[in-house]
């Protein structure tokens, strides 16, 4: 008989494979970092015994939630200003209050909060762009959470660097420091089109060439931002996007609200990738991205909250619900985005999208362990008729039980194994004292 | 010193008033069935002295959530068929389950199941439509939550009658029976337009008055309805109800996606109420309701989940977080729907919006007990900028710790008091089983 580190047993299993194998009374064995076998809970306990047993019974185990685009640090401003015409809110709250208040502190403590809460709600993987993102690292490493994350690049001045190139040499550093790590791992973000110049776009690509990482940027986010890009560029984004060498299977681009079939069929040529954010989106009211024309044209779409201050929580079973219902509704048709299709852009599509589908995003021998298992013992989870549908349309991040990243158990009956909670939502709550206090009244 | 039942101390109390009062440090005092005081900690605690007395530093206290519109035992059919067609999911699936199978074991175990979700996150008082709504009042009444409900009224037989008059005469017999029941209130519930005749219609206002109890429809849910409804009655719905004499201030409609200002002002001439139904408005594509402009026009709105088998749970605190977003994108307006605003729709407006505004919605002396306590001590809903927008946006409904209604405590630290959950859950998958095996197979 085999020995394992962790026998997952009794729940319904959900891989999320190419074929949606489900395994009803399931269970799932887990060597170091590593599943080492799944299979019916009769057959993999009569070959396996487990360091550590977990019951699943009544409960769905499925592959652990990816985060496609988030700001983790930005827990310390959520709730600072809400419903607000959006370059109000950008100009007069959240610049101001980042351009004064972000510091590694509050990078590393925010950071630390959102993993808690990540970790809490299902997300055991997330891709972050913000400054001083070593923190971040340092954060998600205390976690135990999977990340691809970057420091934010612009042509003008952050609390981190003075000048672009002092952006990239801290990219370039975050890529050496980490390249090891089994669970940080580094792209290259420039924040925009409209915020980097050609020539930092340039050095972010050659950067991103030389150590093999991907580039990823915000995106054609709302109508102005379309209309200010060809001002400045003379041609369509994703032309010049294109004409610059970006656009290739090392692309991310979050957001992409604004995009035309001509824009979404560059994508699907190239092999780029794009993030969707529907909450935010509705919430700064950018608009509607065209995600089952990216869906029907191939390209890989993955979800993510964006940042506390836009959504304003980083719960990825309640952006399921969102993408569902939204696109419905947006394209008056009820048979788009079932719940199949939005559960995969949260796992095995949301992996694809970041260029981690070789670890992440499936259940399946040899991929890495990273696993959450949902408690079903709930009267808003009961009955039972369809377990996809069950997880879009009426979990929330509060029925995830256990959560396993990299083979390492992270939460267990709700209860956080690596991170002091307490502590870190301390020093969140005196970090807003003093965002409070510096706040200009309106 | 006097003497109360309940004393809740040290919360910061929201009590959605005409002057949005605010309590930091607040207390509030229950005799029997009613708010007898409320005020500082300091202030309320040397007046008064409870003989419960619950402690909620670092909570929200609020008022109970009013769930504008739903069908509580369709929790029994909670993703029995989703992502589909309307008609194809009404005809083929909804319809032929409900036909074969709703008895009146069905709504009973279906509805303490809705009940014990609703109390979970934050319900106190719903207004339910459906057969057998006797079933519904006594699980309501069993779980000690606050109701105004009716039998679901059309020109074909239901399980519960084989004919319109037998239908009435139930309902009439419901009004009768609860007459005196603090918490189970009456309504005449003529299904819709499109499925009730004129002279149904005319009987069903002519109960309700007689009685002086409301009376509620779905209206106008999308645009098939429209069209229908307009070669059926040879004008606008809305004219047709007006010169019917339904529109009054006891008139309630469901949904009202598909209306004009034309539609709307006729509402806010005769004080008639709506009831929004965001997400399962979204999910079945049925379209967005100018939520905006009723509000703009005076209408009062309420705001409520529908039915599980088009949402698919009850959290009304996810209904506001979609409500909020849905009405940005919709209007491409981050200013429209702030947090207060969606807040109290699903509160104070919605007590306006079926008539229960002199007993609920505010905290207030002399207003009935039903109060709720949101636990903020958790990573997603930190830190604290806005309570009103925490909880629109971060929480859900899982964060409420204590629910109080008509002044008895029915859950507290997430215990349900009054409610064995566990039966009701073996209850319901039982049910569920016998569902499954008499549905048809595609």
């Amino acid at each position: 008989m085999g020995e394992v580190d962790i026998l997952i047993s009794g729940g319904t299993i959900l891989t999320l494979d190419e074929n949606e194998t489900k395994i009803e009374d399931g269970a799932l064995a887990i060597k170091g970092d590593t599943i080492s076998a799944f299979g019916s809970s009769k057959e993999i306990e009569l070959l396996y015994s487990g360091e550590k047993t977990i019951n699943a019974r009544g409960c769905l185990v499925m592959p652990g939630i990816v985060n496609g685009h988030t700001h983790a640090a930005m827990t310390c401003f959520r709730g600072l200003a809400d419903d607000l015409e959006l370059m109000n809110w950008l100009n007069n709250y959240i610049f101001p209050a980042e351009a004064k208040n972000v510091n590694e502190e509050l990078v590393y403590w925010g950071s630390l909060l959102a993993c808690a809460e990540m970790i809490r709600s299902g997300t055991t993987t997330f891709c972050d762009m913000y400054i001083f993102e070593d923190e971040t690292a340092k954060a998600a490493k205390k976690a135990g959470m999977r990340c691809l994350l970057g420091e934010v690049l612009f042509d003008f001045p952050s609390p981190n660097s003075q000048s672009p190139a002092e952006g990239l040499d801290y990219t370039k550093r975050l890529i050496e420091t980490w390249e090891a790590d089994p669970l940080v791992n580094i792209v290259v973000e420039p924040h925009s089109l409209y915020t980097c110049s050609p020539s930092l776009l340039r050095d972010s690509k050659a950067l991103a060439e030389n150590y093999g990482v991907p580039l990823a940027t915000h995106l054609l986010e709302n109508r102005g931002e379309v209309e200010q890009l060809h001002d400045r560029l003379g041609k369509k984004a994703t032309l010049f996007l294109r004409d610059m060498g970006l656009l290739d299977d090392h692309f991310i681009a979050f957001h992409c609200v604004c995009m035309d079939d001509e824009d979404i069929k560059l994508f699907a040529e190239h092999g780029s990738k794009i993030v969707h954010n529907p909450e935010s989106n509705m919430k700064l009211a950018s608009g509607v991205a065209p995600v089952t024309r990216m869906l029907d044209h191939g390209v890989p779409v993955g979800l993510g909250t964006d940042g506390c201050a836009s959504n304003n929580n980083l719960d990825m079973m309640q952006e399921m619900d969102a993408a569902a219902k939204l696109h419905k509704v947006f394209t008056m048709d009820p048979t788009v985005m079932d719940a199949k299709t939005v559960l995969k852009m949260a796992t095995a599509e949301g992996s694809r999208a970041l260029g981690m589908e070789s670890e992440i995003g499936i259940l399946r021998q040899g991929m890495k362990a990273d696993i959450v298992i949902v408690d079903l013992n709930q009267p808003h989870l009961t009955p039972m008729y369809d377990e996809y549908s069950t997880l879009v349309y009426a979990a929330n991040g509060s029925d995830v039980r256990d959560s396993i990243i990299n083979g390492r158990i992270v939460m267990e009956n709700r209860e956080l194994l690596t991170i002091n909670e307490k502590q870190a939502m301390d020093k969140v709550n005196d970090i807003s004292e003093r965002v409070k206090r510096g706040m200009v009244p309106e």
